[in-house]
C-alpha cells in the first residue's frame, strides 16, 4: 500500500515515518510506497524496503494538493499546520496554511474521485485547542467546540469539512484531537505549553528548566509514542464504528505540574528537582488557565485508543525513545 | 445610521426591511440609509424617509463583498444562504454560497478596517441545522455542533469565523440559530420542513394540506415576527454580555404536530381539521427524525430574546400579519 504523510518533517511526522519503516506494514498490509511531503524537505527514511519519495510542497499553492492526490495514496496522514502562536500572530497565514491548505487537500481528493473511484483513509491531527473555556471539570465527547484562538478555529473548521466530505463519501476521514505531547524531544521552544516538557526533559539531561506556573496547574498529556499509536490506530480501525461523528477526543493523562515533579523525582532524584527554576509568569499562567485540564474520552477509549496512565510511564518512554535508556546529567 | 441587509429579498429579509421602515430607527438611532442586497433585486421599500438603495450582488463573485463593505454600513444583517436541500444536492454551490460568500463578506469588512477604523455590528442568521442527532431530550447551550448536512456544516463554519473575526476585533458579530419559522407565509414548497407551516396556513385559508408524519413528531418553532424580533435584538444588545461565545440558540416553542392541530382546531374548528390529508411519507419522517426537537436556550433567554409560548400565539400572529386579521376559508 501507498502511504502519504503531509507534514512529514515535523516531530510527529518523523516519528510516524520511523514507525511505518520499522513495522513495514499498516493494518496488516505491507507498506510498499511512502510519500513524505512538507514545506521543508523531509529526511529520506533509512532502511525502508519499499519506494520512498520526499516532496517539498505548500498545499496552499495552486495545484500542489492536486499533484499529491493524483498519486492516489491508500492512506493519507495530514499532520501539517502552523502552531497556535504563529496562527495567532499572522491571521492571514494561519487561515492560509491551517484552513485553506487542508480544504485544498480534501477538495483535491474529491476531484480525484470524480475522475475514477477513489476513497482513501484520511487521518487528520486536530487539537484540544478546538475547545475554549469555560470548561466543565472533565470535557465530555459532546462538549461544545468554542475555540478561543484562530488556530483552534481553523482546526475546528477542518474537522467539520472532514466530517462532511466523509459523510458524502469523498474519502474515509477521521480526526484525532491530540493532547499536549509530553515529553516533546528537542530544545526548549517558546510555545506557551513548552514548560510541560521542559521541566522533565531538561533535568533528566542535567539541564536547568524554568517553571512559569504553580504546581497546582492541571493539564492533559500524552507521549509522542502514544500520539503515533493514535495515528496508526486511526488509520486502521473500522470507521463504520464512528458513525457520523468522525472527530474524537484522544485519551490522555490528566496531571498537575506537582504530579509531574513527583515523577521526575522518582527518576532523577533531588538532584533533578533542584534544576527546576521557579519563575512565575503571569502571561503564561493566564494562557494556560484557558486550556483544557481533563477529559472523559469515552468514545476513543471504547474504540481502542490508548494513552499512558501515569507520568512514570511517560518518563520511561522518553528515556527509552530519546535517551537510549539512560537518565543523563 | 446606515443598515445593510444581505439577503434582503428573502422572506425574513423582507419582513426585517418592513420593520426597519416602520420603526424608522434601530436601537434608538434613526435609520437614515438602507442598502438592500440580494442575488435577485429586492423590492424598493415603500414609505421610507431615508435613502434606500437596492443592489443585486452575488458575494461569491470577486469584488462584490468589498463593494458592499466599502459603503461602511453601521449594522450588517447577513441573511443570505441557499437552503439545506439545495446545498445537499449541489455540493459546490453550497460551499460557494453558504461558506465562501460569508467568508468573503467577513474578510471584506476586515480589509475595510485595515484602511481606517471600522467595526460594524454583524448579525448572522445561523440555524438549528448546526446540530446533528443523537440529541439529548433538550439541547443545551453547550451541546456539540456535529451537523449531518452540508448546509449545517457551512453554517457552523460561518459561526466559527464570526467568533474569530469578532474576537480579533474586526467586527462586532453575533450569530443567531433560528428555529424553524412557522407559519411561513406563501405557497407550500418542497422543503422537508414545509408541512409544519402548510398544515396551519392552508386550512386557515380554506385549503387542503398534506401531513406526511405522525402527530407525535416534536419540533422547534418560532413565528416570522419572532425571527425579526431576534434580529433587531441581536443588532442592538450589548455584545460585551456575550463573552467569547457569540453564537446563540434562539428561544422557541417545542411542540408536537398534535399540539399544532389542537391549536388549529381552536381557530378554524373541525372544518379546518378536515382539510388535513394524512399521507405518511417515510422519507420525510426519516429526515425529520434527525432534527432537533427541543432546546434549553438559557443564554438567549437571559439576554432578552423572546419567542412565542404557544401555538395559539403563533397562529394569532399569522392571522394578524398575513390574513388581515381574519381566518379565511
Amino acid at each position: 500500500m501507498h502511504v502519504l504523510i503531509v507534514g512529514a518533517a515535523g516531530m510527529v511526522g518523523r516519528k510516524l515515518t520511523d514507525k511505518l519503516v520499522r513495522d513495514g506494514s499498516l493494518g496488516g498490509r505491507g507498506v510498499t510506497r511512502l510519500t513524505l511531503s512538507d514545506v521543508v524537505a523531509p529526511a529520506q527514511p533509512q532502511g525502508f524496503g519499499g519506494q520512498a519519495v520526499t516532496d517539498v510542497s505548500d498545499l496552499s499553492t495552486p495545484g500542489a494538493a492536486a499533484k499529491l492526490a493524483a498519486l492516489r495514496p491508500d492512506t493519507i496522514f495530514h499532520l501539517a499546520a502552523i502552531v497556535s502562536s504563529e496562527a495567532e500572530a499572522d491571521f492571514d497565514k494561519g487561515y492560509r496554511i491551517n484552513l485553506d491548505s487542508t480544504r485544498a487537500l480534501f477538495e483535491a481528493i474529491r476531484q480525484e474521485g470524480l475522475k475514477s473511484p477513489y476513497n482513501p483513509r484520511v487521518v487528520f491531527t486536530s487539537s484540544i485547542a478546538v475547545f475554549g473555556s469555560p470548561f466543565p471539570e472533565k470535557i465530555s465527547d459532546e462538549f461544545i467546540q468554542a475555540p478561543l484562538t484562530s488556530y483552534g478555529t481553523q482546526k475546528t473548521i477542518d474537522e467539520l469539512l472532514l466530517s462532511d466530505y466523509s459523510r458524502k463519501g469523498f474519502f474515509d476521514g477521521i480526526g484525532i484531537r491530540l493532547p499536549t505531547i509530553c515529553i516533546r524531544p528537542g530544545k526548549p521552544n517558546k510555545a506557551a505549553s513548552g514548560f510541560f516538557s521542559n521541566i522533565l526533559r531538561e533535568p533528566l539531561s542535567g539541564q536547568e528548566a524554568v517553571l512559569p506556573v504553580g504546581e497546582d496547574v492541571r493539564h492533559w498529556h500524552a507521549s509522542p509514542r502514544a500520539a503515533v499509536g493514535f495515528l496508526i490506530h486511526a488509520a486502521t480501525l473500522d470507521t463504520a464504528k464512528l458513525g457520523a461523528r468522525r472527530n474524537l477526543n484522544m485519551p490522555g493523562l490528566s496531571a498537575t505540574v506537582g504530579e509531574q515533579l513527583d515523577a521526575l523525582k522518582r527518576f532523577g532524584g533531588e538532584k533533578a528537582l533542584k534544576l527546576i527554576r521557579r519563575e512565575p509568569d503571569a502571561t503564561i499562567a493566564k494562557i494556560v488557565a484557558g486550556w483544557p485540564r481533563d477529559f472523559d474520552p469515552q468514545r476513543a477509549v471504547a474504540l481502542g485508543f490508548k494513552a499512558e496512565a501515569s507520568f512514570d510511564e511517560i518518563i520511561k518512554i522518553h528515556i527509552e525513545d530519546e535517551l537510549g535508556g539512560k537518565v543523563g546529567g
